[in-house]
């Protein structure tokens, strides 16, 4: 039985002190501050040690509670915890909140180093690469040399890949999940359609906005367009079909809802007192841009992953159109040629997208068993 | 050979000049005008009509030129024409602006009868229900007892389940291409969050703005929006792939655009150029209150049918997924369980839901052939 984090857990905080922290755009950033959280112990050995790397809009915040008031748990409580998944009783657990974010890392709101006001559009732009090696250097600073496993799911998977290639030496197992190797033009279309819902908001003023004036209804749209892509069609028939918010409500009348206008409106609504807009636009860009054929296998996808050396669990879900099954396989093609170890399973699921975020046995069942299996390897040697 | 419509088109207005007409909604409107325009002639026996049903932003120009200056030819001019699939040689081809739209109907950008203002948000609820009315009182006015055909993709297919259901002695035949008998919460999601971009941008004004000031901002997005629903995941991979906008891009940078960020953004700019913010509101409500099965077969979809009499031909494309192949055919099921003669076809195409729009020479035959059928038996009584 699965017991809950009885552990609470409090957001730590990593500098890089380098003079200037080059970025692959080429320019550079001083001061760069890293949010992060563990769960569970690590071991003697140090050979238990599990990197989280979260999706688009999440954080460090990956699993238990920040105090006894705190009514929901991390992102991904459901699969991190004693007796679960990705066993704390067992395994030390990293999250970190990625660079260009807002949830307590360096981004495009913190404050200019030696001035008064917020990076804004001032901010460099960082890609997937930068997240990563951002990522290395707390590992380094945790004086873990050797990480049993890095997994993540969406954007998180896009730093696993690129984990896979960059540190090989550092990894005895990757897990990506739901991901792609590079976005899709439909991927790149929603992303730019939600960016051009921030810009396209006054408030949004070139991105110099006071906390008091943001550009929320921008963002807010922004928040609905990636919410549905989240969704699948099926999923929103479940859940929603035409159902009316409220059964009184009279047709034919632009004030009645259906229950899914009002609920998208919910997570718009929602979403804008805990996300940054210009960190929207950095983020989604680092996605957009990220190509792991172009930039480590010359646009081959089998070169990608010459320099892997990770055993692989690769992982799609049957009704995800945003990143569908056949670029999971075709990252699994990819690991295959280059004669590394990968399992591969595409899961069915009507959730679409999000489904990596639900409590699923079937997933449970799958991480669980492969990291023992790693694990028990690791022991061996 | 198909030749051009040599003909020169004339947008023609009528005016339903009942005191006040009761729209579904329980409001009325008093002075209604339709925009429309014929192609061919109306034979002596008025046996060959066929009208022509437009989707959610096109209007009653649906072939030929309005003037030698015109450079580009009326919306389904691939499809209508001398010699083409609806041959205006032997048809006469008439398509009128839906009430609530822009295009010369009435619709909220209509000045209100006795003020110097347009209705804007003032202006009534308008349904699929209402427009066919209206469509229904145009061709009564035309003099024409019987329609050889109705036809029309996407909203315009609504229109033509909604006709056949409402008017079975008007007309021979019906010919819905890509539309459903009702929205899916995955569509009515996509429209409200366009609706939300439009209601965000503070030129909106609740509803009140000025030429001078519109909600072009909004009205872009939401465009944007639904540009990316008429594409499909192939046809965009095939468009667009990751290629960038100015190949001298720097990667990683703001300016710098793929390819299809620029064609979107150029989509949405060029659309606030012709259509008015809050018809887009209006008929796009229109579209997710439409539910055929709800308003005649109390949520039956075989009883829908009940009372229709045309022979069917129904299309779908296989790359459609805002109104998916299975939405068509349940609309065949429904007709056939009613022993209506239906013909049915997916088309296999890449092209997504925009498809119908485009040259092809399978729905060119298909739709030249079934006419033909139709108007020979109709010939033949």
């Amino acid at each position: 039985m699965n017991r809950e984090l009885n552990q609470i857990v409090e957001k730590q905080f990593f500098s890089i002190k380098d003079k200037n922290f080059t970025l692959q755009c080429g320019k550079s950033l001083k001061d760069i501050t890293i949010a992060y959280e563990t769960f569970g112990r690590l071991n003697a050995k140090k050979n238990n040690a599990i990197l989280i790397l979260h999706a688009l809009t999440k954080d460090s915040h990956a699993a238990g509670i920040y105090d006894h008031k705190d009514e929901k748990p991390g992102w991904w409580d459901v699969m991190i915890g004693p007796g679960k998944a990705i066993d704390t009783d067992i395994y030390f657990v990293i999250c970190s909140n990625i660079l260009g974010g807002c949830m307590g890392s360096t981004g495009p709101a913190s404050i200019m180093p030696g001035k008064k006001r917020p990076y804004g559009m001032n901010f460099p732009m960082v890609t997937i690469t930068d997240m990563v090696r951002v990522q290395k250097r707390l590992i380094d600073h945790l004086k873990i040399e050797k990480l049993l496993a890095v997994t993540g799911g969406s954007l998180g998977g896009m730093q696993v890949l690129e984990w896979s290639v960059r540190y090989p030496d550092m990894m005895e197992s990757a897990i990506p999940i739901a991901t792609t190797m590079k976005h899709s033009a439909l991927s790149i279309a929603f992303n730019e359609v939600a960016r051009q819902a921030i810009t396209s908001d006054p408030n949004w003023n070139n991105g110099n906005y006071s906390q008091e004036k943001k550009p929320d209804m921008g963002l807010s749209v922004a928040r609905m367009i990636g919410h549905i892509t989240y969704l699948s069609d099926k999923s929103m028939r479940l859940k929603f079909g035409r159902k009316m918010q409220d059964k009184k409500d009279a047709p034919f009348t632009f004030d009645s809802k259906f229950q899914v206008e009002s609920y998208l409106k919910y997570q718009g609504q929602k979403f804008v007192t805990r996300f940054d807009a210009n960190s929207f636009l950095y983020i989604t860009k680092a996605a957009d841009y990220f190509d792991l054929e172009e930039q480590h296998g010359d646009g081959s996808p089998v070169d990608s992953f010459l320099n892997a050396k990770a055993r692989f669990l690769v992982i799609s879900y049957s009704s995800d159109w945003l990143y569908p099954t056949s670029e999971s396989k075709a990252i699994v093609n990819a690991l295959k040629k280059n004669r590394l170890d990968v399992s591969f399973c595409e899961i069915e699921s009507e959730w679409g997208h999000d489904a990596f975020l639900l409590q699923d046995k079937r997933l449970d069942k799958m991480i669980k068993g492969f990291l023992a299996s790693v694990y028990e390897k690791t022991e061996d040697n």
